[in-house]
């Protein structure tokens, strides 16, 4: 009985070790492809270089921050709060959690930059086996992540009692571990901020003296920048992504446990257990997604990828209907499981409905891709207008499509457990919110699959990249073509899961805040305070306190947004200086004659990108942190009333980041995808007016689509994790 | 007694009436000023013929729109609710209020029209007679504006039986009347689009072929479009501006008037007109204020108007004074006066700080334009980038001070009312809320003033058009010289009242969704639902419906703003078409030979502005009404949870509209200096690379500023008011 009841506990480690397992085998039939021509390994060694320096530098400044933040809250919880043992668990929890983040992180980082020269020998070769290199690489990274995510936050349950048989303990787990999550977004913000930064200052520095002043095309290696702009692909797309999707699973599993305890009564540990269990299903159906996808003929990669990400969401689909079957089935609410898999099957939907959004949005095929392009003929500024207005309006279809899948999912949870809340059992709140955490564990459940197609962008990116520089002129010939076909892919790919990651992070939200409410609710019980259940679990925005949170909330939005692209404006500034500083003291660089020195540019977009990213991944955790104090110690009102504007923060700067996100991720897109439909022939094709204009918005996109919009999505989750930690400072 | 009692209401409208006598003695005196030559006349003529056909066509749409809403209100009240009284009431104060906003909005551009020529006539004699023609130009419309917004609620009052005796019929009409303020808002939303599309499109199309491809400079006569655009100054900025603001009052008011009732039992009918009151007494200052502006030598015309606004708001604060000592006195609270002096001095202080922090980030002495300038340098791309996050960050500060005037006000009311609340006649929640509202009311008290600021703007925007197409180039001499000094003033004054636009918008809106929810209280209890005040009073954006609400609420913002801009786009590419055309058929335009059909250009934007209008002007009263029905036809929940959602809708429609409009106007505003900047030197200087840049940062800024920024003003009181017209739709 016992054992049977662990079961599902020791499911979710074995599956985790598979995948790991799984990832090691992918990386090493990757790692015995072969290196190509020795101009190749000179490009690849020199991104390989300056992306390890990077990342070096990063952690190091990451790491930093880290412990002095570890050493406050284990301070708070000590001291202030007096409970050591809570204080251990959320410090080493934190650590724990940072630690995993910022090693998913890097070893995307690893991965990818290994797979990129494999890629670009691959595509001498075919495009199938190119196209499986590729994909297997960025599978490495995606098994990766979400297996140690599984792992981690599994580890810690158990390590902290979440395996006793004293259901009082059990419960107080998933409260107490939440430093993990925390310690996984606050190292994932600064790796995704660094990196984006990195990235975009690269890239839009490149380019602007490259393509625009030069008149050089793209990855032209007497760019001086060039290096750094292939090194950019990696840390901040792949190391990036990495640290912003395992801190996504992290974060949405341990909400979805805290509101599993809830339902301890009824379904026992199973409750808790089941978002790692549909997690650990989801691993499986990724694994055996990227496995499956192959070339037929001579068809579009696209349609492969497409056909493993079917296969994927199948596999994961009957999964999610074993684990609704075994774990949350009680004879008190004999259908509650039939529910809960509708629930799973409408975040399974949500997911799919915002790729097409996306897809609909920033597709050339599309009207809006095509109503920019044509806003091009009128030069530069009409082109931004329509593009931000195509980004703006592009915010329909996804918020309709959330507020239904929240509303769907909530009301199919109470239907679920009606006979118990009937009973008196459970309350009807959080038998619907248990129904939102369903659904978001759904839409999660394809996430290894994803993050694969997310790492096979950059990849591809950085494999033409290589092509281009490495080897001859006279020996391209069908290579750069096949590469650049993939490219198109990845470019496609990296847009869609955008898309996935905006939604994930939108339905999740709704379940962190709730879960941030169980936190605080849990305090009032410690602390004695002489308030009701109903009382704690409200946000009322029409208090002033409140509202004011909302204001404040929704304003960090927008002046982290601000933060994250005047960071990339700034380190581009630098990087623009430095190359018309060496075409101008060298003549010989555009000449050809001699070789721009790429360590200098590489060298300060380092610098550039690490000093930018301190303001807006601070600013996170001090704004909850000066409004909670301020409305606890400076204003009248209840004792959660600091806590309830917290909340109200919480939740307004999520639906403002949403928004945002979708904004800056999907007009970004756009403006990219207008500019290749100009370059393939449209209104003048290369070199005209149009394609000038079309380069001013695809420039204006990258801090929108890589810096900000990413670092938004990460931003969400961050303060739902910090809030969770920070709770009880705000109570009393 | 009673003659005692009815005396402030008696005060209003005396002082209303003497306003509009000194309007009109004001309009006199300008158009007693002489119109100038014959070719400044022809130039005006044409300007004026443009502008009122455009007026009376807008007007026909709205008047269209108008009477469809309002057969629906009455047909709602009548059929629906079966109580014929409201039902009258209602469609009677719709209907007035649509007619008001329609007259001042014609009304501002009227006058405005008539005073150009005259202050480009002024101008030949001296700087100072050309700035007094302005301001008091200017003075006519923000006198009539006020003097008519406060008549009007006034008068509906009376008429729906405000003066009555009985408690109970007194305290009902405030709630009844909420139509003058709908129709009000309505009305205004869509003069504020048509004319920002209208202005925007005819700036954007002029510009982009005559500055950026023919190469000629602004208010070229050789330019088809230039009549257009010196139109679209008098229709966008002086008539929108005129109905925003006679909305703003007028709901605000209504809103504050709502908020009295709870404090009937203590104060009786003085707590119901004190926002008339303390609005009068703050006309009056105005009126003062413009008439004592002059100049002292050759001093800058902005310290001339700046003393003027000094003196108005030193007259505005003793009468607040004496409003508050009258009105606001009572032997249970008898201190209660000096709490709500403080709370009007702090919406007073709120308006400085927001007039001063736009400066701040608006204008050419301080960093932000600065910044942008100088990433000109680097070409479009950055100067956008730049622009952007200047916009986006500039929302720090303002909501900083929003936060600190809800919060400060709503304390100061508790305090001002404590003992009335300890004794159990109010309670603390109505008290706090009146002190925002009295904030609300100081802030406005200077609104007259701050109008005929911002229409001092386009009228000497048009004046320096008048001048540069209707005198000969060797006539111009210190003419052009002073006008263009007096447009830098225009250009200032216009970004400095955007700033009080949005501040009076963010600290009214807190007043008018609590006004909504004494609306919902008001139905709750006519239906006898069996549900306490606290738990209607209540928006809870925990439970997923009101979530939802917000989410919905946030997008609309943004969905209204793309839609906006698109509208501006479309019409101008129409505008650009259309002036390639005349110039390519006849090469007599360029070489001045032949005059352009300046008529076609003028139709043509005015069919673009009036159809691309409609559907963000019909997109906020869907998106309530659908949220609303849906849920509450469709969603299980307690009887008032679709009024909840449709309140969360509001507040965070509020709070991002709030931000939107602070990033458009002040990123436009940073767009249009950094030009100027750069145009007086900097970087290159006129012709410059640079300066290419600076021209499409200001271009894109138009939009933002101009249209979209300006409209979602509108747009957050629109919103207010429809949802308190509706509430009884969504309760039951």
């Amino acid at each position: 009985m016992r054992f049977l009841e662990l079961l599902p506990y020791f499911f979710v480690i074995a599956v985790a070790i598979a995948a790991l397992a799984a990832a090691f085998k992918l990386a090493g039939w990757v790692m015995a492809k072969d290196m190509g021509t020795e101009g190749m390994r000179r490009i690849s060694d020199a991104i390989k270089a300056g992306a390890e320096a990077f990342m070096r530098r990063m952690n190091m400044t990451i790491a930093a921050l880290s412990i002095v933040l570890a050493i406050l809250i284990f301070f708070g919880y000590s001291v202030l709060e007096g409970d050591i043992n809570k204080a251990v668990a959320m410090t080493v929890s934190f650590v724990v959690g940072a630690l995993c983040s910022g090693f998913a992180g890097y070893f995307g980082m690893f991965t990818s930059i290994r797979s990129n020269i494999r890629v670009a020998s691959a595509a001498r070769r075919s495009l199938n086996e190119a196209l499986q290199v590729a994909l297997r690489g960025g599978a490495v990274s995606g098994l990766l992540v979400v297996a140690l995510s599984l792992a981690g936050v599994a580890i810690m349950f158990a390590m902290f009692g979440g395996l006793s048989t004293d259901g009082d303990r059990v419960t107080a787990v998933p409260l107490q571990i939440v430093g993990f999550a925390f310690g996984a977004s606050f190292v994932a913000l600064f790796a995704q901020l660094g990196g984006g930064i990195y990235t975009k200052a690269a890239d839009v520095g490149a380019d602007l003296v490259g393509k625009v002043e030069a008149g050089i095309p793209e990855d032209d290696p007497r760019n001086p920048a060039v290096i750094a702009d292939l090194v950019g692909d990696n840390v901040g797309d792949c190391a990036g992504r990495g640290a912003d999707l395992f801190e996504s699973i992290s974060a949405e599993n341990i909400g979805a446990m805290i509101l599993g305890i809830a339902l301890y009564p009824v379904f026992g540990l199973k409750a808790i257990l089941f978002p790692l269990v549909a997690g650990a299903l989801g691993l499986l159906a990724s694994i055996f997604g990227t496995w499956s996808v192959r070339l037929r003929g001579e068809e579009d990669p696209m349609k492969a990828l497409n056909r493993g990400y079917m296969m994927t969401t199948g596999v994961a689909l009957a999964g999610f209907f074993f684990a609704c079957f075994f774990l949350l089935r009680d004879d008190a609410a004999p259908n509650a499981y039939l529910w809960f898999f509708g629930c799973g099957v409408i975040g399974i939907l949500a997911s799919f409905l915002f790729v097409w959004i996306t897809e609909y949005y920033t597709e050339t095929r599309y009207r809006p891709v095509q109503q920019i392009a044509s806003s091009c003929q009128t030069g530069p500024a009409t082109t931004i207008i329509s593009g931000l207005s195509v980004g703006l309006e592009c915010t329909f279809m996804p918020i309709i499509v959330i507020s239904a899948a929240i509303l769907a999912s909530f009301w199919m949870g109470t239907e679920a457990l009606k006979q118990l809340v009937a009973d008196g059992v459970l309350n009807n709140h959080s038998a619907g919110l248990y129904g939102t955490a369903v659904a978001t564990m759904g839409m999660l459940s394809t996430a290894g699959y994803i993050l694969a197609m997310d790492t096979f962008g950059p990849i591809t990116d950085n494999a033409g990249g290589i092509v281009e520089m490495g080897l001859k002129e006279e020996a391209h010939g069908e290579i750069r073509n096949r590469t650049d076909r993939l490219d198109a892919v990845g470019n496609t790919t990296k847009a869609l899961t955008k898309g996935y990651a905006v939604g994930s992070a939108a339905l999740a939200a709704f379940l962190l805040f709730s879960a941030y409410l169980d936190q605080v609710w849990h305090y009032v019980q410690i602390r004695g305070i002489d308030m009701s259940y109903d009382e704690v679990m409200r946000v009322d925005i029409g208090k002033p306190a409140v509202f004011v949170g909302g204001l404040v909330g929704a304003m960090l939005v927008f002046v982290f947004s601000a933060l994250a692209m005047k960071a990339v404006s700034r380190a581009a500034q630098t990087v623009i200086t430095e190359v018309r500083r060496q075409f101008a003291e060298d003549p010989g660089i555009m000449a050809g004659t001699s070789t721009p020195n790429y360590g200098r540019c590489v060298d300060i977009v380092t610098k550039g990108a690490l000093k930018a990213m301190v303001l807006p991944g601070i600013l996170p955790v001090l704004f909850p942190l000066v409004l909670g104090l301020t409305i606890r110690y400076f204003y009248p009102g209840s004792k959660t009333v600091a806590a309830e504007s917290v909340a109200a923060l919480l939740m307004i700067a999520t639906v403002a980041g949403i928004l945002m996100a979708l904004f800056m991720n999907n007009a970004g897109g756009a403006w990219d995808n207008a500019k290749k439909y100009i370059e393939e022939g449209q209104y003048g094709g290369k070199g005209s007016d149009a394609h000038k204009a079309s380069v001013v918005g695809d420039t204006v996109g990258d801090p929108f689509k890589d810096t900000a919009g990413p670092s938004l999505h990460v931003l969400i989750k961050l303060l739902a994790t910090l809030t969770l930690v920070m709770a009880p400072l705000f109570i009393g």
